[in-house]
């Protein structure tokens, strides 16, 4: 068969990788799904990803593209794939898209999650994905911070120093929410893009927000310092997964609303 | 301080564990308490269990008892213990018991839940904790199936061979019920006792009749058989946990009937 482009839609539970991208030693996301497509398909790739996520965080959607000419149908690939990779990766669906469609271009946006562990309980199952705090959470005052981060604003003050920072530090937030769950809480946030450790950066903040230590209405001179020191401490990566990336904002919309959290069968 | 008898209540995520009791070689739930008491209190210690949980299953509930004569308060060796065990298993309470309590002998039952996860989705938040299922399945027959193994019966079909197999196969079961949420089926049970595998049978069989193998009333003739082929397979060891042991069984029904489950940050 001729070389064709493939997406592919990946789950993953990142704790046991550094990160989404290839690197020698490690191993990583990246690394793993291009090893299981030289395994079943017989051929070496490069596979591109939506979102480079770090080390020990989660995805329930991210996307990623890779060129195949194999003779095994596109919808068996999820299958196929799945059998050569290890039970912390899904690749969950596929499809065939244009030739030189590269999902980190071509996203209109992401939606990402982070979460909290409240109160003073400790809980073994959730301990890979939520990050614990100490204490209760102001829940209205975190939801009014939260709300004026949407909109389009400079973000230079929740992003980390990378070694390639993008040129302009301008991204529009469409929504963000706030919600509890048992023990839970979790912020969960769409944007148009989203600047190195933006998100963590935002949680960390709102958190600080939640526990009083900033007021509810602060988030506006945070934004208007351009300045990372404005912004409250970067909250560990566990509990941060990209639950989408959308080439429709329609679609980012409908799911931003539709935020239905499913239980751990560990909990009660 | 004069040796005290203290009760702990313990949760854990058992994948990584050879199950509850202590062997030379590998690493159990057993083992890494007794080590944790050493390594925290100074002293060696056995640990006593109300249940032996097997390879690869967990906890929510799990209790046992040990006597010590540390100077550290009873209430403070939740967090003294909790510093010297990995997070995959939390001590969650500890409260003085007079001598010789032993929580095997003392309880007056357990609640165990297995659950499921359905349909053709993987979902790697899962992995652990539930085992999954091709498929849809019947609840209402599966709600049926369950509600015939309530009330004393002679388990001996639901039981797996072991080397110590108790006197009487006959046990007594409180209430049962089925939960679905979202692609999660939750069977959850409290009973007096539950003889080697029982619940992994009792999960497996109403698999059975779920996928419309078995019908839902199909499960007197199963009791009546007093013979384990006359129950389903054996449902791996992931999708169970141990809920919680009584010592009333006012806690046991309320506990029963207030099954509320919390949810997995990385699902949706």
């Amino acid at each position: 068969m001729s070389p064709r482009n493939v997406l592919i839609t990946v789950e993953y539970d990142g704790t046991e990788y550094h990160g989404w991208q290839e690197q020698p030693g490690p191993r990583t996301i990246q690394g793993a799904l291009q090893e299981a497509v030289a395994a079943s398909l017989g051929h070496a790739v490069e596979i591109h990803g939506a979102s480079r996520t770090d080390r020990g965080v989660h995805a329930r959607g991210q996307t990623a593209s890779f060129v195949t000419a194999t003779p095994v149908p596109t919808e068996r690939l999820p299958v196929v794939l799945n059998g050569s990779l290890a039970g912390d990766i899904r690749v969950r669906s596929a499809r065939p898209v244009r030739e030189g469609f590269l999902p980190r271009f071509e996203a209109r946006g992401k939606i990402y999650r982070y979460s909290f562990l409240t109160g003073d309980s400790e809980n073994v199952f959730f301990r890979r994905y939520a990050a614990p705090v100490r204490g209760s959470l102001d829940v209205p005052a975190m939801r009014t911070a939260a709300e004026s981060l949407v909109g389009e604003h400079d973000f230079a003050s929740f992003q980390s120093s990378s070694k390639d920072a993008p040129k302009t530090t301008v991204r529009e937030i469409f929504a963000a929410r706030v919600d509890v769950e048992g023990p839970l809480l979790h912020f969960q946030v769409g944007g148009s893009g989203f600047l190195y450790n933006m998100v963590r950066t935002m949680a960390g903040t709102l958190l600080e927000v939640g526990l009083g230590r900033r007021g509810p209405g602060s988030l506006g001179e945070v934004l208007e310092a351009r300045d990372r020191r404005a912004a409250g401490a970067t909250a560990e990566a566990r509990g941060l997964c990209l639950i989408g990336v959308y080439f429709s904002l329609e679609d980012l919309r409908d799911d931003m609303m539709t935020c239905s959290i499913l239980a751990s069968p560990g909990a009660r």
